[in-house]
């Protein structure tokens, strides 16, 4: 067994439970190296603490299951098949005590489990998701290799964006763009909704892109990033078209200030809480406090949001292979908005930045 | 109270219900007008059979759904705040029996449903979904009027997508080519992944798209669509690149043919199986049965996939106001495949098709 389905049946025979049944995309992929989306089939994974895992999963995609490097039992069911029926004979040969079975109680469904419990009557169900994402928080080499690789599309997807800026230019115009080129260099997916936003919209953290033209004078904001081979990058930059203020310039320099500082706070050790006040503090020092909105940042992988959060009373100690964004911003109604993000891994002594494009004041 | 909620209320008057609870962003959307995706937050719609509704959401989002036209009432809540609480309390001051509960078991997560259930714990819980399916499935002439703009744009995207075809582009250039003119004329979302296949992969219905580069002789497959305002289309155009060879001629007039004797198959009172059988039979006729490997087609709207399920042993008779795909295909492993969609409005008395690009056989 790889070294996560070995960890994670661990944790089943510590907690005494008779098998977990993982449904959600991002856990079996992280598990078994099989993505699927089925949609409204099931896709499911057995683990037991003291046996082989199986594969629950539509006919047609066990090949692609076995490509993937899947090399466990599979239970391929087609659509007239009860994929239910199926995993209960399975489970029935194996002859287990079936008593207590974790599962992810914020992905199944009120209607799956109503399935399961039909099958399993006298069977509680405990929560799987917490320690799943523990286990993801630390990268493994493969994968920081990956995070690696998508931190540099990142990168390229804001030089893109940047070059594309020009009098006239929409907001869509230039996210188009970045998305024409990201996608002539194979990228599939992008992580989140490609953000560019001018002007007064630059103020709000969640704004949407739209028709808006730029005018020189305003901040443009980039936050965006690509999914490769099932992992997300996120990276924000800010720039100004044309000349800036001299509040636009104390705005930025704050920010780009406190990021810094919240990254030289990141080390092995240090609370997760310490990173966010490190940013957070150079920010409410130069007098923008009430405009710094947001948590520091989030753990990043096959989600763009997992763990560790990155909030200021988190006291989770960074460990090595934690692998989460640095992201803090401030939002001045009628001014606009700032925010630098990179994507950061703690080393075995210290941190690395994964995006690299650079991050002093750019003026376009 | 709007025609929708109004008749939602109604039925929950006849299951002698309680109220329903309403969670998911489809949902929510068609009956309050409301569109919000809340990641992990709790968004709800709470629906009387004798009381006003009340929205609940985060406290950040209440003026939006009010700019959404939502005027009844409002449970904001903030981050501190217990959302499940507020509910209760709000509950418990229209003094209601609560017994019985609508809500969306697919939608549903047990982890909600277990917070629902302290609150609620003598209460039963029966399905929404079938009943909320068949509301959305027969469209008002609002929603009509947005699917037919969503449509011409569909057409938009396949006539940009043609035009790029040229030796040397790859699958991802393509794409890229499409949705860039979309996003400049103000598309912000695609229904679902832009796909164009080339050459064989075209054979696999649900194939990638990739790095290949177009040869002359192959077949080159368009099916894509947009969200607009919140509602889907869904188009499919296969052309040639080069000189066909018969059997791709004889291929695509069998799809053809079949796709057109569909579309004169539905009008009000005909079951949806004929018009699946309409397809199936052309194609059977012309030896390529076992080639069309997929229903004829799929219900279309707030989201890509609705009701009616346009397959051959769907009793259901067509009424004014359906909105469906009809895209049969021929899927010949190693020679390619060809699929004709056009998305469909059930008239008064016939057929309007919404997409219009043109459909004789096109080489490029």
């Amino acid at each position: 067994m790889n070294q996560r389905l070995h960890h994670f049946s661990k944790w089943l025979q510590e907690q005494h439970l008779s098998f977990a049944f993982i449904t959600s995309t991002p856990n079996v992929f992280y598990l078994s190296g099989f993505y699927s989306d089925p949609h409204e089939r099931l896709l499911g994974l057995l683990v037991f603490p003291n046996e082989e895992p199986v594969l629950v999963c539509p006919q047609m995609e066990t090949e692609q299951a076995k490509r993937s490097g899947w090399a466990y039992s599979l239970i391929g069911y087609s659509d007239t098949d009860h994929p239910w029926e199926l995993i209960a004979n399975y489970l029935k040969k194996l002859a287990l005590p079936i008593e207590k079975v974790a599962v992810e109680k914020s992905h199944l469904s009120l209607e799956r489990f109503e399935q399961f419990s039909t099958y399993f009557p006298a069977c509680t169900v405990v929560n799987a998701e917490e320690k799943l994402r523990e286990l993801r928080m630390i990268k493994e080499e493969n994968e920081i290799a990956i995070l690696r690789q998508a931190a540099a599309l990142a990168d390229f997807g804001v030089e893109v964006g940047i070059q594309a800026i020009a009098e006239g230019k929409t907001e869509l115009d230039i996210i188009a763009t970045i998305e024409y080129e990201l996608k002539k260099k194979g990228v599939r997916e992008m992580s989140f909704a490609t953000m560019v936003l001018t002007g007064e919209k630059t103020a709000a953290p969640h704004g949407v892109p739209g028709l808006t033209t730029i005018q020189r004078g305003d901040f443009v904001l980039f936050d965006l990033g690509v999914v490769l081979d099932g992992y997300c990058s996120d990276i924000t930059r800010t720039v100004v078209f044309g000349t800036p203020t001299d509040e636009q310039k104390r705005i930025y320099e704050t920010v780009l200030k406190a990021q810094l500082a919240a990254i030289a706070a990141s080390k092995p050790g240090t609370a997760v809480g310490t990173v966010d006040q490190a940013a957070r503090q150079m920010i409410e020092e130069a007098g923008y406090g009430e405009y710094f909105t947001h948590r520091v940042g989030h753990g990043l992988g096959i989600e763009i949001h997992e763990y560790p959060s990155m909030n200021a009373t988190n006291p989770l100690p960074l460990q090595r292979g934690m692998v989460f964004t640095i992201e803090p911003g401030i939002y001045v109604p009628s001014i606009g908005g700032v925010r630098i993000e990179d994507d950061v891994l703690i080393t075995e002594t210290g941190v690395e930045v994964l995006t690299n494009y650079p991050k002093e004041l750019m003026i376009v």
